[in-house]
């Protein structure tokens, strides 16, 4: 299989089947969302794994009533920073120095460039910066899961507020920015499996200068 | 190869060679930020190929005279639309209606009920939500380079406004989000290429609950 076919097969899993996804096949794409890239190699995100089956009953509540809640395997949160800050971004530029093999200050001027550019912007376009960054791991993510055929609906029909409130991720520092359900397709009952996937036609969707 | 050893091969190339990127890879690559998902199929977004290079030279004047710029094959520039409105999105989902052979106002309720949620969040939030789709797209179009053994670079590194100006995105109701050149490593001369990739460690970057 190559990556155009994996993106074919995939599609967004209106109704999941239950089973669980191996924990092997988990891992794999938690590792996959990890090695994608981010600005600056900052990683402003994390990213909460839930099974447990009735903190999914409670996170239905709030999303819609969307059923791949509680008929996935594992509801993958991804939770970006809630703003950037001169000692955020430091600790995670002396973490990357130190696995070099770095001096921790040789990352300093960098830093204070950096953080010279955002901290005028303010703390809603540091949330809506870091929120990007977890969604190109989303869209890897999505890629690994579909490797693995494991089906996966990414969803942004949730009350963040209250998806925020319930896992604790103020005092984690955290703001829910899209999650993602993995699990398994119920062929029978699922109303999308059969439709044709739809894209912008490519005469509009690329320009070439 | 799997998508794990291809996340391990890429790396946010530094400096590139000025080798070109033979076609059927430059559309393959194309074709699987093409198929990325989006919030409610809209894919409100763009990609303008830039392979000029006189453009390309001007470019990099105001992307912070970032090499790659001009040593890449092709510049691809993500460009989220400007705004949601009700007609856009009603285009959007009109079409995927005719693809799929349904009666165009079969999405009419869906179209209401979405526009109804995104009118009053007003238009810097559509295009922070726009351009998130557009970093799906990105995720993926950089896996489908390292899957071709094709380089590739994000970048956030560029003025904006400037970039919209230069290419004429306004008048195309289009906002320049992020753009990733795609070309060769220039192996010797690229500092980056040799350092190990470094992430944040697992059992910070996953909680589970």
């Amino acid at each position: 299989m190559n990556l155009i076919e994996d993106l074919n097969w995939r599609y967004a899993t209106k109704k999941m089947n239950g089973k669980l996804v191996p924990q092997e096949k988990l891992e794999y794409i938690l590792k996959a969302a990890r090695l994608a890239p981010s600005s600056s190699g900052l990683q402003p995100f994390k990213i909460i794994v839930v099974s447990d089956r009735e903190k999914l009953a409670e996170i239905r509540k709030f999303s819609f009533d969307q059923s791949q809640i509680t008929d996935c395997s594992h509801l993958l949160v991804f939770a970006a920073w809630d703003g950037y800050s001169n000692d955020r971004m430091g600790k995670s530029l002396a973490q990357g120095a130190n696995e070099r093999g770095l001096p921790e200050d040789s990352v300093k001027g960098y830093q204070n460039t950096l953080w010279g550019m955002y901290e005028p912007l303010g703390q809603e376009w540091h949330q809506n910066h870091s929120a990007k960054q977890a969604y190109i791991s989303l869209g890897i993510a999505l890629v690994a899961a579909a490797e693995q055929k494991v089906d996966a609906t990414p969803m942004e029909g949730f009350q963040a507020p209250m998806m925020d409130d319930f896992l604790g991720l103020k005092e984690l520092g955290l703001k829910s920015a899209v999650i993602m359900a993995i699990g398994y397709r119920d062929e029978e009952n699922d109303w999308l499996v059969n439709l044709k996937k739809v894209r912008t036609p490519e005469e509009e969707f690329f320009i070439e200068m």
